[in-house]
């Protein structure tokens, strides 16, 4: 039997934004071309324009889907999974090319006119539902606002990989991880709380490599 | 009297890179280009082609003097004096051409095939004297590695504002300032230090309109 047409179109679009994807982690997104695209994908100019107008389009797509490959790590939600949330993406990043891609889009963004902060925002949310399951524990520190500190931790992370990256080539990311936790979580968790949290670099490896 | 060679050479200089900073901050690398800047300096190419031979060299030394037109704001060395300078930094995002395209061009860099983290790395070093003159006087937990979180802030300010900046064209700057001091400090500061510690967003059009 047939594939159904929705299904197909669904697969046709992956595999246009992976071959996307791999076009602009390579060459950015002045360098990417739709023609460079259309070639990786193996796909014709008619079946590429169905599904995207432009490289604009192609690349906010990429933008907006970086977190599709992604689960998130094992473990019960609350203040460790929301660390080892942000060790996986120090993996992922050094190994996934939807995600890598995504992100180098959302920071250098400026460079080619867009201002989208979706892709920003949507890990805002993911990081306050964690902090929310930790106040619910009593791990939260009383004066905390998961929403205010969710985006406080997308702004110091974006950051943070973006350093790495132009230091190291994020060799050094989940060292910075670990940095970046031991000055942070005084303002976020209590002290019994802190006590048990695991944040030590290597956990970038352990959970990057069990969380797929 | 004829203004010595080497006066007029380091005017000229100071003259394309104000020039190069407007163009950088309008169009972006890409959308720039030499004859551009060429002609928003009143120069021609061969006095041009003395200071800078590409693009490339000019984006980078604009990148690299972001700081040259920049005071620090007033007061005495230590931890309010760094709380000051995020606050005059982000008053000098929304104002200041040569500091607003050096930070794009620092962000954006990987899109024009650049790697250099001296920009990133000349902060982390003010900031790092900063939080070594409030270990002098006993403000600093014991616990706190100045040069780590000197290197800390620099990534987490660079997100900070980059994440604003796509949101709101950086109107909200201060706000997440505020936000990012108010969970940093419990692990950077004493509880008697802090307590003395203005990080009210206000504060950003107050400093930074005293410091120059």
């Amino acid at each position: 039997m047939a594939e159904p047409k929705q299904e197909r179109a669904v697969k046709t679009r992956a595999i246009i934004l992976r071959a996307a994807a791999e076009v602009f982690d390579e060459f950015g997104f002045s360098g990417a071309s739709i023609s460079k695209i259309m070639k990786r994908a193996g796909m014709t100019q008619g079946g590429m324009y169905f599904h995207f107008k432009s490289k604009e389009a192609l690349a906010l797509a990429v933008m907006t889907s970086q977190a599709d490959d992604l689960a998130l790590p094992p473990g019960p939600d609350g203040l460790q999974r929301v660390i080892d949330i942000t060790f996986d993406l120090a993996y992922q990043l050094q190994h996934n090319t939807l995600f890598r891609a995504g992100v180098r889009l959302a920071v250098e963004q400026g460079e080619f006119g867009l201002q989208d902060d979706s892709a920003y925002q949507q890990w805002a949310d993911v990081f306050a539902a964690q902090f929310r399951a930790a106040r619910a524990t009593g791990d939260l520190l009383p004066e905390v606002d998961e929403d205010e500190l969710g985006r406080v931790l997308v702004g110091a992370y974006s950051g943070t990989q973006l350093f790495s990256q132009i230091s190291s080539g994020r060799a050094d990311l989940p060292e910075r991880i670990t940095s970046l936790w031991r000055y942070l979580l005084p303002g976020v968790a209590t002290a019994e709380a802190r006590a048990g949290l695991r944040t030590d670099a290597a956990r970038a490896e352990l959970v990057g490599k069990a969380s797929r």
